[in-house]
Protein backbone atom coordinates (compact mmCIF):
# COMPACT_ATOMS: atom_id res chain seq x y z
CA UNK A 1 0.00 0.00 0.00
CA UNK A 2 1.54 3.10 -1.26
CA UNK A 3 2.47 5.37 2.11
CA UNK A 4 0.14 8.42 2.80
CA UNK A 5 1.07 11.85 4.13
CA UNK A 6 -1.55 14.33 5.61
CA UNK A 7 -0.18 17.88 5.28
CA UNK A 8 0.62 20.81 3.30
CA UNK A 9 3.63 21.21 0.31
CA UNK A 10 3.81 24.49 1.62
CA UNK A 11 4.71 23.27 5.27
CA UNK A 12 8.90 22.77 5.48
CA UNK A 13 7.82 19.88 8.02
CA UNK A 14 5.90 18.11 5.25
CA UNK A 15 8.94 18.82 2.89
CA UNK A 16 11.22 17.53 5.60
CA UNK A 17 9.65 14.27 4.92
CA UNK A 18 8.74 14.28 1.27
CA UNK A 19 12.51 14.63 0.74
CA UNK A 20 13.41 11.61 2.15
CA UNK A 21 10.80 9.75 0.75
CA UNK A 22 12.21 10.92 -2.90
CA UNK A 23 15.90 10.70 -1.73
CA UNK A 24 15.18 7.17 -0.78
CA UNK A 25 12.79 6.53 -3.99
CA UNK A 26 9.56 5.65 -2.06
CA UNK A 27 6.24 6.27 -3.87
CA UNK A 28 4.08 8.56 -1.95
CA UNK A 29 0.91 10.12 -1.79
CA UNK A 30 -0.22 13.38 0.11
CA UNK A 31 -3.37 13.74 1.50
CA UNK A 32 -3.84 17.53 1.95
CA UNK A 33 -6.69 18.85 4.89
CA UNK A 34 -9.29 20.48 2.59
CA UNK A 35 -9.14 23.58 5.23
CA UNK A 36 -6.39 24.53 7.88
CA UNK A 37 -9.08 24.31 10.61
CA UNK A 38 -9.33 20.38 10.04
CA UNK A 39 -6.26 20.09 11.65
CA UNK A 40 -7.64 21.37 14.94
CA UNK A 41 -10.62 19.10 15.27
CA UNK A 42 -11.05 17.10 18.19
CA UNK A 43 -11.30 14.38 15.91
CA UNK A 44 -7.69 14.87 14.49
CA UNK A 45 -5.89 15.96 17.63
CA UNK A 46 -7.42 12.15 19.25
CA UNK A 47 -6.73 10.26 15.94
CA UNK A 48 -3.87 12.05 14.27
CA UNK A 49 -1.71 14.32 15.91
CA UNK A 50 -2.51 15.48 19.62
CA UNK A 51 -0.95 18.90 19.15
CA UNK A 52 -2.56 19.61 15.84
CA UNK A 53 0.38 19.73 13.24
CA UNK A 54 1.23 17.82 10.46
CA UNK A 55 2.45 15.88 8.90
CA UNK A 56 1.37 12.74 9.96
CA UNK A 57 2.73 9.42 8.55
CA UNK A 58 0.55 6.50 7.45
CA UNK A 59 2.22 3.57 6.39
CA UNK A 60 0.19 0.16 5.87
CA UNK A 61 -1.97 0.90 9.06
CA UNK A 62 1.34 1.98 10.80
CA UNK A 63 0.40 5.93 12.01
CA UNK A 64 3.29 8.46 13.65
CA UNK A 65 3.64 12.40 13.57
CA UNK A 66 6.67 14.67 14.17
CA UNK A 67 8.56 15.23 11.00
CA UNK A 68 11.90 13.84 12.49
CA UNK A 69 10.62 10.89 13.82
CA UNK A 70 8.83 10.17 10.07
CA UNK A 71 12.19 10.59 8.27
CA UNK A 72 14.30 8.40 10.48
CA UNK A 73 11.29 6.11 10.27
CA UNK A 74 11.66 6.13 6.92
CA UNK A 75 15.32 5.65 6.81
CA UNK A 76 15.01 2.92 9.12
CA UNK A 77 12.35 1.41 7.20
CA UNK A 78 13.40 1.51 3.46
CA UNK A 79 16.98 2.84 2.89
CA UNK A 80 18.78 0.46 0.36
CA UNK A 81 15.12 -1.42 -0.57
CA UNK A 82 14.89 1.47 -3.54
CA UNK A 83 18.23 2.71 -4.14
CA UNK A 84 21.48 3.13 -3.17
CA UNK A 85 21.30 6.82 -0.74
CA UNK A 86 22.80 6.57 2.27
CA UNK A 87 20.87 9.04 4.87
CA UNK A 88 22.39 7.66 8.15
CA UNK A 89 25.14 6.06 8.15
CA UNK A 90 25.28 2.42 9.75
CA UNK A 91 28.94 3.33 10.84
CA UNK A 92 28.28 4.90 14.98
CA UNK A 93 30.61 8.01 14.75
CA UNK A 94 29.46 8.80 11.28
CA UNK A 95 25.70 8.14 12.06
CA UNK A 96 26.39 10.11 15.78
CA UNK A 97 27.84 12.86 13.66
CA UNK A 98 24.59 13.09 11.17
CA UNK A 99 22.53 13.58 14.66
CA UNK A 100 24.64 15.97 16.16
CA UNK A 101 23.82 18.32 12.72
CA UNK A 102 20.23 17.85 12.72
CA UNK A 103 19.81 18.98 16.70
CA UNK A 104 22.11 21.67 15.42
CA UNK A 105 19.60 22.44 12.65
CA UNK A 106 16.76 22.10 14.38
CA UNK A 107 18.36 24.11 17.58
CA UNK A 108 19.96 26.96 15.76
CA UNK A 109 19.82 27.07 12.22
CA UNK A 110 15.55 26.29 12.01
CA UNK A 111 14.16 28.76 14.41
CA UNK A 112 14.93 32.42 12.29
CA UNK A 113 14.58 29.98 9.52
CA UNK A 114 11.00 29.76 10.40
CA UNK A 115 10.09 32.79 11.75
CA UNK A 116 10.76 34.16 7.66
CA UNK A 117 8.68 30.88 6.21
CA UNK A 118 6.39 31.58 9.14
CA UNK A 119 5.39 35.23 7.70
CA UNK A 120 5.89 34.32 4.09
CA UNK A 121 3.16 31.26 4.55
CA UNK A 122 0.81 33.94 6.58
CA UNK A 123 1.05 36.54 3.36
CA UNK A 124 1.03 34.02 0.55
CA UNK A 125 -2.05 31.64 2.26
CA UNK A 126 -3.55 32.57 5.25
CA UNK A 127 -4.21 35.99 4.53
CA UNK A 128 -1.83 37.86 6.68
CA UNK A 129 0.61 40.51 6.10
CA UNK A 130 3.91 40.78 6.34
CA UNK A 131 5.63 42.39 9.02
CA UNK A 132 8.81 44.15 7.84
CA UNK A 133 10.47 44.43 11.31
CA UNK A 134 9.71 40.42 11.99
CA UNK A 135 11.57 39.78 8.30
CA UNK A 136 14.39 41.79 9.07
CA UNK A 137 15.26 40.63 12.27
CA UNK A 138 14.71 37.07 11.38
CA UNK A 139 17.01 37.95 8.44
CA UNK A 140 19.61 38.97 10.59
CA UNK A 141 19.59 36.06 12.84
CA UNK A 142 19.75 33.77 10.15
CA UNK A 143 22.80 35.27 8.68
CA UNK A 144 24.35 35.29 12.09
CA UNK A 145 23.80 31.59 12.54
CA UNK A 146 25.03 31.05 8.64
CA UNK A 147 28.54 32.83 9.73
CA UNK A 148 28.94 29.45 12.04
CA UNK A 149 27.85 27.58 9.61
CA UNK A 150 30.24 29.00 7.04
CA UNK A 151 33.23 27.52 9.80
CA UNK A 152 31.61 24.15 10.02
CA UNK A 153 31.33 23.69 5.88
CA UNK A 154 34.84 24.46 5.40
CA UNK A 155 36.45 22.43 3.68
CA UNK A 156 33.33 20.06 2.90
CA UNK A 157 30.33 19.02 0.45
CA UNK A 158 28.19 18.78 2.81
CA UNK A 159 27.57 18.77 6.72
CA UNK A 160 29.46 15.38 7.74
CA UNK A 161 31.51 15.68 4.97
CA UNK A 162 29.29 13.32 2.92
CA UNK A 163 25.64 14.03 1.54
CA UNK A 164 23.19 12.87 5.09
CA UNK A 165 19.60 13.68 6.61
CA UNK A 166 21.09 16.09 8.25
CA UNK A 167 21.33 18.60 4.99
CA UNK A 168 18.31 17.40 3.98
CA UNK A 169 16.48 18.25 7.15
CA UNK A 170 17.94 22.04 7.10
CA UNK A 171 16.77 22.77 3.59
CA UNK A 172 14.48 25.52 3.81
CA UNK A 173 13.02 25.34 0.17
CA UNK A 174 9.95 27.72 0.73
CA UNK A 175 13.00 30.55 1.14
CA UNK A 176 13.89 29.46 -2.50
CA UNK A 177 10.44 30.49 -4.08
CA UNK A 178 10.26 33.79 -2.15
CA UNK A 179 13.62 35.14 -2.49
CA UNK A 180 15.43 34.91 0.49
CA UNK A 181 17.79 32.15 -1.12
CA UNK A 182 20.22 35.24 -1.19
CA UNK A 183 21.18 34.42 2.17
CA UNK A 184 22.43 31.06 1.23
CA UNK A 185 24.63 32.28 -1.95
CA UNK A 186 26.39 35.11 -0.50
CA UNK A 187 30.01 35.55 -1.62
CA UNK A 188 30.66 36.11 1.88
CA UNK A 189 30.15 33.11 2.55
CA UNK A 190 31.30 30.47 0.30
CA UNK A 191 31.43 27.48 2.44
CA UNK A 192 27.06 28.18 2.88
CA UNK A 193 26.95 29.09 -1.12
CA UNK A 194 28.74 25.46 -2.01
CA UNK A 195 26.80 23.71 0.47
CA UNK A 196 23.45 25.39 -1.19
CA UNK A 197 24.53 25.05 -4.86
CA UNK A 198 25.15 20.87 -4.16
CA UNK A 199 21.96 20.97 -2.09
CA UNK A 200 19.75 22.94 -5.27
CA UNK A 201 21.63 20.58 -7.95
CA UNK A 202 19.65 17.20 -5.92
CA UNK A 203 17.22 15.76 -8.44
CA UNK A 204 14.48 15.73 -4.42
CA UNK A 205 15.30 19.35 -4.28
CA UNK A 206 14.51 20.55 -8.30
CA UNK A 207 11.55 18.51 -7.75
CA UNK A 208 10.27 20.14 -4.64
CA UNK A 209 10.71 23.24 -5.96
CA UNK A 210 9.07 22.37 -8.91
CA UNK A 211 6.09 21.63 -6.39
CA UNK A 212 6.23 24.75 -4.74
CA UNK A 213 6.28 27.12 -7.70
CA UNK A 214 2.78 24.94 -9.20
CA UNK A 215 0.53 24.92 -5.81
CA UNK A 216 -2.63 24.13 -7.13
CA UNK A 217 -4.69 26.09 -4.39
CA UNK A 218 -4.88 28.23 -1.21
CA UNK A 219 -4.92 26.96 2.00
CA UNK A 220 -8.67 27.30 3.53
CA UNK A 221 -8.12 28.68 7.34
CA UNK B 1 39.39 5.43 29.03
CA UNK B 2 36.53 6.75 31.22
CA UNK B 3 33.63 9.01 29.05
CA UNK B 4 34.15 12.91 29.70
CA UNK B 5 31.39 14.87 29.89
CA UNK B 6 31.88 18.79 29.64
CA UNK B 7 28.53 20.36 31.39
CA UNK B 8 27.15 21.87 34.27
CA UNK B 9 25.05 19.50 36.59
CA UNK B 10 22.28 22.27 36.45
CA UNK B 11 22.04 22.49 33.22
CA UNK B 12 18.92 20.50 31.99
CA UNK B 13 20.87 19.61 28.47
CA UNK B 14 23.40 17.93 30.31
CA UNK B 15 21.39 15.97 32.96
CA UNK B 16 20.01 14.31 29.74
CA UNK B 17 23.29 12.80 29.10
CA UNK B 18 24.04 12.14 32.88
CA UNK B 19 20.53 10.56 33.16
CA UNK B 20 21.38 8.37 29.72
CA UNK B 21 24.80 7.03 31.05
CA UNK B 22 22.82 6.67 34.50
CA UNK B 23 20.26 4.21 32.62
CA UNK B 24 22.98 2.23 31.06
CA UNK B 25 24.93 1.84 33.71
CA UNK B 26 28.08 3.45 31.70
CA UNK B 27 31.01 5.14 34.10
CA UNK B 28 31.34 9.09 33.38
CA UNK B 29 33.50 11.85 34.63
CA UNK B 30 31.76 15.40 34.64
CA UNK B 31 34.48 18.36 33.32
CA UNK B 32 32.87 21.56 34.75
CA UNK B 33 34.19 24.89 33.23
CA UNK B 34 35.52 26.92 35.73
CA UNK B 35 33.54 30.06 34.44
CA UNK B 36 30.17 30.09 32.68
CA UNK B 37 32.56 32.53 30.19
CA UNK B 38 34.69 29.66 29.22
CA UNK B 39 32.48 28.04 27.03
CA UNK B 40 31.81 31.45 24.80
CA UNK B 41 35.50 32.11 24.26
CA UNK B 42 37.20 31.42 20.65
CA UNK B 43 38.80 27.99 21.87
CA UNK B 44 35.87 26.49 23.01
CA UNK B 45 33.88 27.72 20.07
CA UNK B 46 36.92 25.96 17.91
CA UNK B 47 37.11 23.21 19.54
CA UNK B 48 34.42 21.56 21.74
CA UNK B 49 30.93 23.43 20.38
CA UNK B 50 30.34 26.29 18.03
CA UNK B 51 27.68 27.99 19.37
CA UNK B 52 29.13 27.81 22.58
CA UNK B 53 26.66 25.35 24.21
CA UNK B 54 27.10 22.45 26.72
CA UNK B 55 27.27 19.62 27.40
CA UNK B 56 30.08 17.88 25.10
CA UNK B 57 30.66 14.48 25.22
CA UNK B 58 34.77 12.75 24.84
CA UNK B 59 34.63 8.90 24.24
CA UNK B 60 38.19 7.87 23.80
CA UNK B 61 39.32 10.46 21.50
CA UNK B 62 35.73 11.02 19.62
CA UNK B 63 33.82 13.98 20.52
CA UNK B 64 30.00 15.36 20.22
CA UNK B 65 27.79 18.13 21.09
CA UNK B 66 23.77 18.52 21.32
CA UNK B 67 22.18 16.30 23.80
CA UNK B 68 20.21 14.14 21.81
CA UNK B 69 22.52 13.21 19.19
CA UNK B 70 25.11 12.47 22.56
CA UNK B 71 22.27 10.75 24.16
CA UNK B 72 21.80 8.67 20.66
CA UNK B 73 25.27 7.60 20.19
CA UNK B 74 25.66 6.19 24.16
CA UNK B 75 22.52 3.95 23.32
CA UNK B 76 23.34 2.61 19.83
CA UNK B 77 27.12 2.16 21.15
CA UNK B 78 26.37 1.27 24.85
CA UNK B 79 22.92 -0.32 25.24
CA UNK B 80 23.17 -4.24 26.70
CA UNK B 81 26.60 -3.83 27.61
CA UNK B 82 26.40 -3.38 30.83
CA UNK B 83 22.93 -3.63 31.86
CA UNK B 84 19.46 -4.63 30.38
CA UNK B 85 18.04 -1.83 29.91
CA UNK B 86 16.40 -1.11 26.72
CA UNK B 87 16.07 3.22 25.82
CA UNK B 88 15.41 2.36 21.62
CA UNK B 89 14.18 -1.03 21.59
CA UNK B 90 15.39 -2.87 17.88
CA UNK B 91 11.78 -3.00 16.53
CA UNK B 92 11.48 -0.25 13.85
CA UNK B 93 8.25 0.54 14.88
CA UNK B 94 8.84 0.70 18.04
CA UNK B 95 11.64 2.73 17.94
CA UNK B 96 9.68 5.36 15.73
CA UNK B 97 7.60 5.95 18.52
CA UNK B 98 10.22 6.41 20.83
CA UNK B 99 11.19 9.05 18.40
CA UNK B 100 8.32 10.54 18.44
CA UNK B 101 8.15 11.16 21.56
CA UNK B 102 11.58 12.53 21.90
CA UNK B 103 10.19 15.29 19.48
CA UNK B 104 7.07 15.82 20.81
CA UNK B 105 9.45 16.53 24.19
CA UNK B 106 11.51 18.48 21.84
CA UNK B 107 8.86 20.62 20.55
CA UNK B 108 5.94 21.43 22.91
CA UNK B 109 6.65 19.70 26.45
CA UNK B 110 10.40 21.34 27.34
CA UNK B 111 9.78 24.61 25.86
CA UNK B 112 7.54 26.16 28.67
CA UNK B 113 9.83 23.80 31.15
CA UNK B 114 12.79 25.68 29.98
CA UNK B 115 11.59 29.32 30.59
CA UNK B 116 11.00 28.02 34.62
CA UNK B 117 14.45 26.24 34.49
CA UNK B 118 16.32 29.35 32.66
CA UNK B 119 14.51 31.90 35.30
CA UNK B 120 15.45 29.52 37.94
CA UNK B 121 19.15 28.91 37.00
CA UNK B 122 19.55 33.14 36.48
CA UNK B 123 18.31 33.87 39.96
CA UNK B 124 20.06 30.88 41.86
CA UNK B 125 23.44 30.63 40.13
CA UNK B 126 23.93 33.59 37.78
CA UNK B 127 23.23 36.97 39.86
CA UNK B 128 19.52 37.72 37.99
CA UNK B 129 15.98 37.88 39.83
CA UNK B 130 13.20 35.85 39.30
CA UNK B 131 10.13 37.42 36.95
CA UNK B 132 6.76 36.44 38.62
CA UNK B 133 5.26 37.17 35.52
CA UNK B 134 7.52 34.81 33.14
CA UNK B 135 7.31 32.18 35.86
CA UNK B 136 3.00 32.67 35.85
CA UNK B 137 2.95 32.34 31.97
CA UNK B 138 5.61 29.63 32.02
CA UNK B 139 3.49 27.73 34.41
CA UNK B 140 0.13 27.89 33.08
CA UNK B 141 1.91 26.98 29.37
CA UNK B 142 3.55 23.90 31.02
CA UNK B 143 -0.20 23.16 32.58
CA UNK B 144 -1.69 23.05 28.94
CA UNK B 145 0.94 20.83 27.58
CA UNK B 146 0.52 18.39 30.55
CA UNK B 147 -3.09 18.54 29.64
CA UNK B 148 -2.30 16.98 26.30
CA UNK B 149 0.39 14.46 28.26
CA UNK B 150 -2.47 13.43 30.30
CA UNK B 151 -4.32 11.50 27.52
CA UNK B 152 -1.46 10.53 25.71
CA UNK B 153 -0.39 8.55 28.92
CA UNK B 154 -3.95 7.56 29.35
CA UNK B 155 -3.58 3.45 30.13
CA UNK B 156 0.19 4.10 30.08
CA UNK B 157 3.12 4.05 32.59
CA UNK B 158 5.49 5.30 30.42
CA UNK B 159 4.94 7.42 27.31
CA UNK B 160 5.35 4.53 24.24
CA UNK B 161 3.95 2.42 26.96
CA UNK B 162 7.42 0.72 28.28
CA UNK B 163 10.32 3.00 29.85
CA UNK B 164 12.63 4.20 26.65
CA UNK B 165 14.80 7.23 25.66
CA UNK B 166 11.74 9.80 25.24
CA UNK B 167 10.89 9.42 29.01
CA UNK B 168 13.88 9.90 30.21
CA UNK B 169 14.83 12.75 27.89
CA UNK B 170 11.78 14.54 29.07
CA UNK B 171 12.69 14.91 32.54
CA UNK B 172 12.72 18.51 34.44
CA UNK B 173 14.82 17.34 36.97
CA UNK B 174 15.56 20.77 38.58
CA UNK B 175 11.59 21.51 38.72
CA UNK B 176 11.57 19.20 41.54
CA UNK B 177 14.39 20.78 43.62
CA UNK B 178 12.89 24.32 42.46
CA UNK B 179 9.72 23.38 43.48
CA UNK B 180 7.71 23.45 40.63
CA UNK B 181 6.71 19.45 40.36
CA UNK B 182 3.35 20.06 42.01
CA UNK B 183 3.01 20.65 37.88
CA UNK B 184 3.24 17.18 37.23
CA UNK B 185 1.96 16.09 40.51
CA UNK B 186 -1.36 17.56 40.10
CA UNK B 187 -4.42 15.34 40.96
CA UNK B 188 -6.00 16.60 38.14
CA UNK B 189 -3.95 14.46 36.06
CA UNK B 190 -3.80 11.05 37.21
CA UNK B 191 -2.11 9.62 34.49
CA UNK B 192 0.83 12.32 34.26
CA UNK B 193 1.24 11.91 37.72
CA UNK B 194 1.35 7.98 37.32
CA UNK B 195 4.53 8.81 35.34
CA UNK B 196 6.00 11.39 37.17
CA UNK B 197 6.13 8.37 40.35
CA UNK B 198 7.40 6.21 37.57
CA UNK B 199 10.17 8.07 37.02
CA UNK B 200 10.99 9.38 39.96
CA UNK B 201 11.41 6.00 41.52
CA UNK B 202 14.26 5.15 39.15
CA UNK B 203 17.65 5.08 40.52
CA UNK B 204 18.62 7.22 37.47
CA UNK B 205 16.26 10.19 38.88
CA UNK B 206 17.36 9.61 42.86
CA UNK B 207 21.07 9.74 42.05
CA UNK B 208 20.41 13.15 39.80
CA UNK B 209 17.91 14.24 42.56
CA UNK B 210 20.44 13.64 44.83
CA UNK B 211 23.10 15.51 43.23
CA UNK B 212 20.66 18.71 42.45
CA UNK B 213 20.76 19.18 46.09
CA UNK B 214 24.41 18.67 46.99
CA UNK B 215 26.23 20.97 44.12
CA UNK B 216 28.99 22.02 45.54
CA UNK B 217 29.87 25.64 44.61
CA UNK B 218 27.78 28.43 42.29
CA UNK B 219 28.55 28.76 38.54
CA UNK B 220 30.87 31.77 38.22
CA UNK B 221 29.72 33.81 35.49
Amino acid sequence: MTIQIIGYIQSGYTLKVISTLLELGIPYEIIIPDKFADIKTPEYLATKHPFGKIPVLIDDGFQLYESHAIARYLVNKYQGTKNSTVLIPSDIQKAALVEQFISVGRSYHNVPVAKLITQEISANFLGGTLDPEIIKEAREETSKVLDVYEKLLEGKDYLTGEFSLADLLHCPYYCVTTGYDDLWNDPKRPNVARWWKNMSERESWKKIIYELENIPGDIVY
